[in-house]
C-alpha cells in the first residue's frame, strides 16, 4: 500500500506523524489533507529519508535545491559537496538533475548519502542513454522513458518530474501563438524533439497508467512537470502554458484516484503581477494539489543575480499558496551552479519561503521574527547569531568589523534602539491626558 | 519661483523636459502630474544634478541609495567611492546620511562631486552638533533644527528628509499600545528624546510654517519622515504609524499648497500580505503624493541578506503603486555598509524596481526583458552581456566558464533552445487539423 492508501485506510503512518510534529499540526489534519491530495509525504522506502518533509496546504513553505553533473562537470564529488551544502543551509529536498558522466552511480551515490528526500527527472537519463547507445533521441523507445522512470523508483527516487502535461495538442498551440523563446524546459524540449520527430504523442500522456503502475509499485511522488514553462516574462501565462496546466489537472486527479501522490510545477519567468493568478489558476484547475514553482523569476534581465528575482517571484508565489519553492542560484541562465552558488540560492529560497509563511500566517514563523526583534532591542547579538537564518555569515561580516560596544558600526552612539532605551525611564513624564497633544498655531 | 509654482503657471521647465524625454511621457503630462503633486523632481539650483529625476506617479520606480561616514569610519574618500560605485549601478538618487568627521565639509564634497540629486537628513547634523557643542541633544534649540536644514538647503540638498509627523500624540500612541521595537528611525529616536525631556512638541510639526519657508527659497524637495517606521514584522501596520501617516498627509497637503514639493517616507519592515495595505493607505491619505519606501523588509530573520528581503518588499511595494525605493544592503542590521554591500544594495534594488515596472507596465520596461530573451533564445551572449543589468557581473561570471560552444555549462549539448532550433525544420511536420492530437486509449 501507498501511503496514499494507507492515509485513505485512515492509518496514521510513522510520515505523518513526522509530519505533523514538525509543523505543530494534529496527524490527523495531516492525514486527512493527504488524503484530499492537498499534502504529499515524498518518501520512498528504498530510500527513505531521514528528513521527513510534507509538502502542501497549512505547511511551512519547502524548498528544494537542484545539484548534479554536466557533461562539463562530472565530479560526483563536488556534487556530494553541493549536497551537505544543501543540507547544512536548510534545503528540505534536493534532486539529481544530472547529466554528465555514470548517472546511475551518482544517483545512487546521492541517494545513499542524502538525508533529504530527493527527486530526479528520469526523462534525462533516457535521452541521454539513447544518445549514447542508438545515436539519436528519436531512437529511444517508449518502453526505454518507463523503464529509465522504474530503475530511478527501484533505486529510491522520493520524487519524481514527469512532464506528462506537454502533448502535440499543446506544442501545436504554441506554434500557433508564437514565443519569445519556445521551450525552456529540458525534460518538455526533448520530448517535443522526441513527438515532432517520430510524429506520435507523448508518451508519458499515452501511457500514463504505466507511470502510475511503477509510481504506486515503489511509492514515488509525481511531480508533473510544466514544458511549457514560460522561459520569458513576455511569454507567461499563455494559451499553451494554460494547457497544458488543464492537462495536468486531469492527470492529478488519476494519480490520485490510483492512490499516487502528487504535485504539480509550475514557471518560470513569470511578470509580478500574473503571480496571484498563476497560482489561484494551478490551485483550481488542480483541485488544490501541491504547487511547486521554479522561481517565478519576475525580469529577464538579471543574470548574475537571479537567485534574487526568484526570491521575488518565489515570495509573491508562496505568499498567494504555492508549497514548494525550487531554488535558483545566481548563475541560473549562466553555468552549471558553484558550491557558492548552491549556498547563496539555497538561502534566497528559505527568505522568500520564510517571508511567505508569515503572511500565510503558518504556525512558528512570524515568532521567529518576534524573538529575533527582540533580541536586536535588547542589542544581544549573541542570540541574534543564533536566531539568524544564516549564522554563519552573520558571524563572518561580525568578526570583519570588530564590535567594540553593543551598537552596530551603522549608527554607533547614535543607534535609535540605545536612544529609545534611555528613555524608558521618562515614559511617565510623557504630559497625560487626551487633549495636550501639540498644537501648530 | 519653486518648479512647483511654475509647473502651476503651465510653464514647461527643462527640468521637466528632462523628465519627460527619460520617461518616454509628454512635458505636458510631466507638467500636470507636477502640478496635482504626484510627481516630484528633487533638483536644487544650488545643486543642479546632471542627472535629472522624476520620481512619482507613472514614471520608473527609482531608487536611493544612502551612503555616509559614521563615527567608526569617517573617511570622505571612502564615502565618494562609495559615490562613484552608485552612479554607475545605476542608482538614481543618493543620500549623504554623514554621523562622523567634518559633517559640513563631507556634505558640500559629495554635493559638488555627484551627478545624481543628493538627500539628507538634517536632523542628524543638528542633534550631533547640539551633543559637541551643548553636551546634551536636550540642549538643542529649534532655531538649531531649523538653521541646519536652511545650512542643507543652501548647500544645494536637493531633497531633505524631515521627521514632522511623529508628534507626542504619535509617541504616546505607540508606548500605550506597544512595540517590539519602539523606534528604529535614527531621526525619529533623536525627536522622541527631544521631546520627551523638553516636555515640548516636536518642533518640526508646530514650526511647520518655517520648514516651508526654507524649502521654497530653496526649491528643496520634502521627503517627510516617518519616525514610527515598524523595525519588526510584528510591529508593522499599528496604530501608531498609520496615526503618523495621517498627519504626514495633512502636511503633504500644507507643503503643495504653498509651492514646495513633497513625498512621503514609509515602511519598514513589513510582511508581505500586509503591503499593498500599507500602500493603498498613503496613496489614500496623502492624495497619491510619491512614495518612498525603506525596503519594505518582508522578515527580520535574515542579517547579511537584508538586500534580497528588501528586494521582495520593495518589488511587491512598487508593483502596487511605491515611487522610490530606498535600498538596503547585505549588512543592515550588522554594519555601516562596505563599497562592496553598496554595489549589492543598488542592484537589488534595481531588480525589485525593473520588476515591478513590468508589472506597472511602464513604457520601456518589458521591452528590455523581450530584448534579452530574444538575445538568449539566438544564444547571443554578446547581446545579452550588454542588456543585462549588471554587464561587469556577467562578463566576470562567463570568463570564469571558459564559454567553448554557444550554449552554457549548465544543460551543455542538451541545451533546450538548441533543441528547439534543431526542431524548427520540422515545424509543418506537425500533424495539421483540430481533431488529430493524442488520445489515451
Amino acid at each position: 500500500m501507498t501511503q496514499l492508501e494507507k492515509a485513505r485506510k485512515k492509518k496514521i503512518t510513522k510520515e505523518i506523524l513526522a509530519v505533523a510534529r514538525n509543523e505543530s499540526l494534529s496527524p490527523e489534519e495531516v492525514r486527512v489533507r493527504m488524503e484530499q491530495g492537498k499534502i504529499v509525504i515524498p518518501f520512498n522506502k528504498n530510500h527513505s529519508p531521514k528528513r521527513i518533509c510534507g509538502i502542501g496546504e497549512g505547511l511551512r513553505t519547502k524548498v528544494n535545491a537542484n545539484i548534479g553533473t554536466s557533461l562539463g562537470s562530472k565530479s560526483l564529488k563536488v556534487e556530494l559537496k553541493k549536497l551537505k551544502i544543501c543540507e547544512d543551509s536548510g534545503a528540505d529536498t534536493i534532486m539529481d538533475l544530472s547529466t554528465g558522466g555514470n548517472l546511475e552511480l551518482i544517483r545512487e551515490t546521492i541517494l545513499s548519502k542524502s538525508v533529504l528526500p530527493v527527486g530526479s527527472v528520469p526523462i534525462y537519463e533516457a535521452v541521454i542513454t539513447a544518445i549514447k547507445k542508438k545515436g539519436h533521441i528519436s531512437k529511444m523507445t517508449e518502453d526505454d522513458m518507463f523503464s529509465t522512470f522504474e530503475s530511478h523508483a527501484k533505486d529510491g527516487v522520493d520524487f519524481a518530474t514527469i512532464h506528462s502535461g506537454l502533448t502535440l495538442e499543446v506544442v501545436k498551440r504554441m506554434r500557433q501563438e508564437g514565443r519569445y523563446i519556445d521551450i525552456v524546459s529540458r525534460g518538455g524540449a526533448f520530448l517535443a524533439e522526441w513527438m515532432i520527430l517520430n510524429k506520435k504523442d507523448n508518451p508519458f500522456y499515452t501511457g500514463f497508467d504505466k507511470i502510475l503502475k511503477i509510481a504506486r509499485k515503489y511509492d514515488v511522488t509525481l511531480s508533473l512537470g510544466d514544458g511549457m514553462r514560460p522561459g520569458s516574462v513576455g511569454d507567461a501565462t499563455d494559451r499553451s502554458q494554460i494547457q497544458e496546466l488543464i492537462i495536468l489537472g486531469e492527470l492529478a486527479k488519476e494519480a490520485l484516484d490510483y492512490g499516487v501522490q502528487v504535485m504539480i510545477e509550475g514557471p518560470g519567468h513569470v511578470p509580478i503581477n500574473q503571480i496571484p493568478t498563476n497560482i489561484m489558476l494551478q490551485k483550481r484547475l488542480c483541485h488544490n494539489a501541491p504547487f511547486y514553482v521554479l522561481g517565478p523569476l519576475v525580469t529577464d534581465i538579471a543574470p548574475g543575480y537571479d537567485h534574487i528575482t526568484s526570491a521575488i517571484g518565489g515570495a509573491i508565489a508562496a505568499s498567494h499558496g504555492a508549497d514548494f519553492l525550487c531554488y535558483v542560484t545566481p548563475s541560473e541562465h549562466l553555468r552549471l551552479p558553484t558550491c557558492s552558488d548552491v549556498k547563496e540560492g539555497v538561502f534566497a529560497s528559505r527568505i522568500a519561503a520564510h517571508s511567505a509563511d508569515i503572511a500565510k500566517g503558518i504556525k512558528g514563523s512570524i515568532e521567529k521574527d518576534i524573538a529575533m526583534s527582540k533580541a536586536r532591542k535588547r542589542r544581544d547579538w549573541k542570540e541574534q547569531g543564533r536566531l539568524c537564518i544564516d549564522p554563519e555569515k552573520f558571524k563572518l561580516i561580525k568578526k570583519k568589523t570588530a564590535l567594540k560596544n553593543d551598537f552596530c558600526s551603522m549608527c554607533g552612539v547614535y543607534c535609535s534602539l540605545k536612544v529609545m532605551d534611555n528613555l524608558s525611564p521618562f515614559a511617565p513624564a510623557l504630559p497625560a491626558g487626551r487633549e495636550d497633544h501639540g498644537q501648530r498655531p
